[in-house]
């Protein structure tokens, strides 16, 4: 480390459970890059899940690792080649950095990118932090108008989008979103964007069924006092939806969500189950002609989202529940883990 | 019964695991009717079982039936409405006939519609029988160097040209069949026509193995002997197919598939399975987004199938291992049961 | 004739500028049709350019004709072999009836069913009159808080959806409508329906452009006054749009479209111009590798755009400049040729 | 210019009409670039019209130019960050090197990046040479039994894969090419590569329509002596075809292209007419809700194009009439210019 090294505070996992605020060096920046002043970041329930666990899958906290991927801020510095941004910009983030080469990146697939850079994912760095560096291509300027909590909200609200896209959704789509995390809300806010007028949910929590109508959802189901399948028919004079968007990632509904769908129709799963093995009515599958789709994050979305948004009078920083300063990111992290009930988005302000 | 009406001979399924070749009397038509002089008309696994167990899904057996829907046959009689075809004229026949008139029929996938009329599915007759009457617009003529078995084979080949169509399948995809039986045969065979050039298949019988080869298959995997997965790396460096198509309904198979399957590649579901519900990796499907999509039947592909086994020097009816007149029936069926592992498609010959 | 026939007022063409409105017989119906008592029907430019010039392309008056085909009205009786309608039941009618069996039905593209009968295009008859009698799958109920003016223009709405559809328009795009008279306005409509957040027009009459504005369109320019070329450079930050919706059918318009556009964009024709042949420049489509999309009335619409409509709070029915009896038939067709640049939707109200 | 900096041979055009083959420096490597020992490479008539007028639309030729696109050859050089390539490769190069971050890039349609590097696309250098140095991840390796003339053939080949591919080319579709040559040839090709059964073409040039035979076509027909539209009509029951492909850039061609085509059918746009605007009948694009396509360049072809050439019996080295060592570069161009209807794809040989 050099002795003039610019540096900043940010929260590092040190181990599973053990998070630290300490002073680490201000990324420096490749020729293409910009340096951001991260103004709000967003806990994910994947950072928690780092952050308890220590690993998702194949990927595995082996070194100190700064988390958090839902963010926006102000430019504060550019690499030589970066045309399109100046000081001061006010951007969000899409933290994904992908090759651009190989051939998901060529065919427009760049969210499956082998090589993928992607933020707060072991060994990438995240920006729980006063700054962070990324290629500036994935910097999207953000009106005036919009704040730096919306900015943040496009990575979330971005899932949705492209749920919408891999399912081909048309406004007179009847949809329907189990689960009403944050994953969940912004998924009916994209419904919304997309012309779907009506668009039902399904989740446990009366707080996150509340906040869904504020999101725009047409109705909601208590699955614990009701059966979400007469639901379903109910709403849909028995034809089931055209478009079910899976979020919670449980098990019981992934296995159910075949029986609320109509022939032809498309089931979106987002939320991905603890199970390595869910089981699934493939006759449903086959009889029904459905189309099962996975989405894994995004691509192409925040150009969109943030033209939508900006028209919209939908309000997604309403599913902000709580806010905290960097330095009190222990209490964030504690609060996310035991209110999971009455927290849905919780942001991080660094600077 | 009218004592001058005319009579044909037909095998009926008394009740389950009792057939009968007697006489019926012979369909009367209505004016956008055909009447067909059936030729030539497949086994196929459907017919089997509602032999001998009376019934599939919602499907059941409840009043002697006439089995059979693979066929090709002469048309004997046209009503006064049908206006493309004449006595004489060599037909394929297309056994489901769709309203024309729901949400599905004018959407173009009438496959999906709820009121369709399909041979031999309880309550419907199907055509082993001397003859059949079917709406007009489901023969379609088939060119004189086309034989009445390639004319009944396009049936089960309609299920796998809307295979490739569900998939999307591109010349340059790498697509595995697992399963050869009939159908598996079909997609090999509707792939080479799609001009896929790589097509690999996985089968335990070694007849299917070696007759899948003389359809165009690339190569074929015993899964007995060795790992379809280690297989499927070797066949593709290591990167997984694009598209798999399941036809053997094995619940085992189902659970694998998405382990063979290239990151944003696509499975296809032909082959029911007989337990309700099958073990599924949902985080493999989320984490490569993979497409899993069913496939009921088969819209818009006889004109299709037949223009591209026209031009192809593929022998569709090397798939035919028995032949049988009418009133062999019984055994024809017998063979189907009793000797699944070498036989492959049963010809039944009415006339 | 019989005597009891019943009968019913109509205003029939007689010959080309000659409309007389006089007792014709209610139509009788088939088994699968349901008359309809006509309560709103507009009069669209094609009935006004048959008025007055008796032909239309191939489509030529030979023999007396009704014409009108924007309509909704009231269940006044059923044929026997109808199911999901009732007596009474408030209905909007798509006016054209495809055969359902050609390869275009089959396909999902009813719209090109070369055996089609559709109202008012000769020799088929239209509805100004005070009973239709129609196929029954074509009509469709609407919602007791839709009035019948706006069940009647769900006719032209659809030409707006189905350009949606051809185009498919994503909420993101930047939309342009060339032209604002009724197929104009609701191209705007239904662009804002599909969530489009940024839609443009052009149209040289005043009343048309503030008439946009009220349904949804974000800015307007007067090309007789403005360069449009200039002015969709100012909205797109010099990109051009990435659909152009073409209603006007002017020559110069159509010559024009390519230079409006971004590269991989999209131009819909609609408008029919008048002259055999228009001056593309078939070098911008090239090198910008456009999609030109002809639109041909539409498909699988009408449900789409009542529920898309129901949940909106736009006011088609602002479009609607004029109202008038059955038997001032002659009165609004005079207005609607000789106060073009005021009048914009004129409605009929036989009942 | 180093003293001791390598140099090698190549063809430079010093200006319009005047080509000098002389010494130049061998291209230096970025870490992401190889160097292609060029084996074979092609004229195109892109290099003759840049050799002949000096310029292609917006494209002008201010300083000495290298031009060629069309090669193959084997990697000499390595820069260090190339990982999947080696020394002494075979390998077929992409010649459009794509920026991978714009909107185009990352949507998947990377031929319409605005900041493509093209060879041979002022002010570009191409490979008319004996070196050339591109971005690793645009050279292909081809397997063993593939020449190096089909591996320049690639190039002209992709034209018609991304024809096929914006026209959604399915097997049972009837395609028609018009012009035959070079890129007519490989749409012929592609056609038949996609599964085509029914491939037609037209040409004025008897050499151009025997061609096309030993390339897979179904029938020819020569303008000249009988009525396109005629012949059409003739292989299609009157039908008309569900694709054409025009490459001729004949205005006359372009006119006549609609009268050629289904409802609903599609055209697709290759050759460059000269003149800016050309006569389109935009109300048979309408009535018959046709879809013109623009093709400018391809993306993601080249290993597709590969593979299924690779498994075809296909000779499309049979469309080289000529063939040329780089120091006679000038008698190739002169016979290209010279001896069109007697040449078709010439090809150079620099090493």
């Amino acid at each position: 480390m050099r002795i003039d090294m610019p540096m900043m505070k940010a929260a590092v996992l040190e181990s599973p459970g053990h998070m630290k605020v300490k002073e680490v060096p201000v990324p420096s920046l490749k020729p293409d890059e910009a340096l951001v002043k991260v103004m709000c970041i967003g806990i994910c329930g994947s950072d928690v899940h780092y952050y308890e666990h220590g690993k998702i899958g194949r990927y595995e906290v082996k070194e100190p690792l700064i988390l958090g991927h839902e963010l926006a801020g102000v430019v504060a510095e550019v690499g030589e080649a970066v045309k399109h941004l100046r000081v001061g910009d006010r951007v969000a983030v899409e933290p994904g950095v992908a090759c651009g080469r190989c051939e998901y990146c060529k065919g427009g697939r760049y969210n499956l990118c082998p090589d993928v850079v992607f933020m707060a994912t072991p060994p990438i760095n995240g920006a729980w932090a006063e700054y962070a560096a990324i290629r500036s291509d994935f910097l999207f300027p953000i009106p005036d108008e919009m704040s730096f909590e919306e900015g943040a909200l496009l990575e979330p609200l971005s899932v949705g989008f492209h749920a919408m896209h891999r399912a081909g959704v048309q406004p007179h789509d009847r949809v329907l979103v189990t689960g009403l995390g944050p994953i969940g809300q912004m998924a009916v806010v994209a419904a919304r964007l997309f012309g779907v007028t009506e668009v039902y949910g399904s989740d446990v929590v009366e707080y996150r069924r509340d906040l869904a109508k504020s999101m725009g959802i047409t109705d909601v189901c208590d699955p614990m006092t009701a059966s979400l399948q007469h639901q379903v028919s109910a709403w849909t004079e028995g034809k089931g939806v055209d478009v079910l968007i899976e979020t919670s990632g449980n098990a019981g509904v992934i296995t159910a969500s075949t029986a609320h769908i109509k022939r032809g129709g498309k089931i979106v799963f987002i939320g991905l189950p603890a199970a390595a093995s869910v089981g699934m009515n493939v006759n449903e599958i086959i009889d029904g002609e459905l189309d099962v789709l996975g989405v894994f994050r995004y691509a192409n979305t925040y150009p969109a989202a943030i033209r939508a948004l900006r028209s919209s009078k939908v309000r997604i920083e309403d599913t902000i529940t709580h806010k905290y300063k960097l330095d009190d990111i222990q209490e964030a992290l504690d609060v996310s883990i035991h209110h999971k009930n009455s927290s849905m988005k919780i942001m991080i302000y660094p600077n």
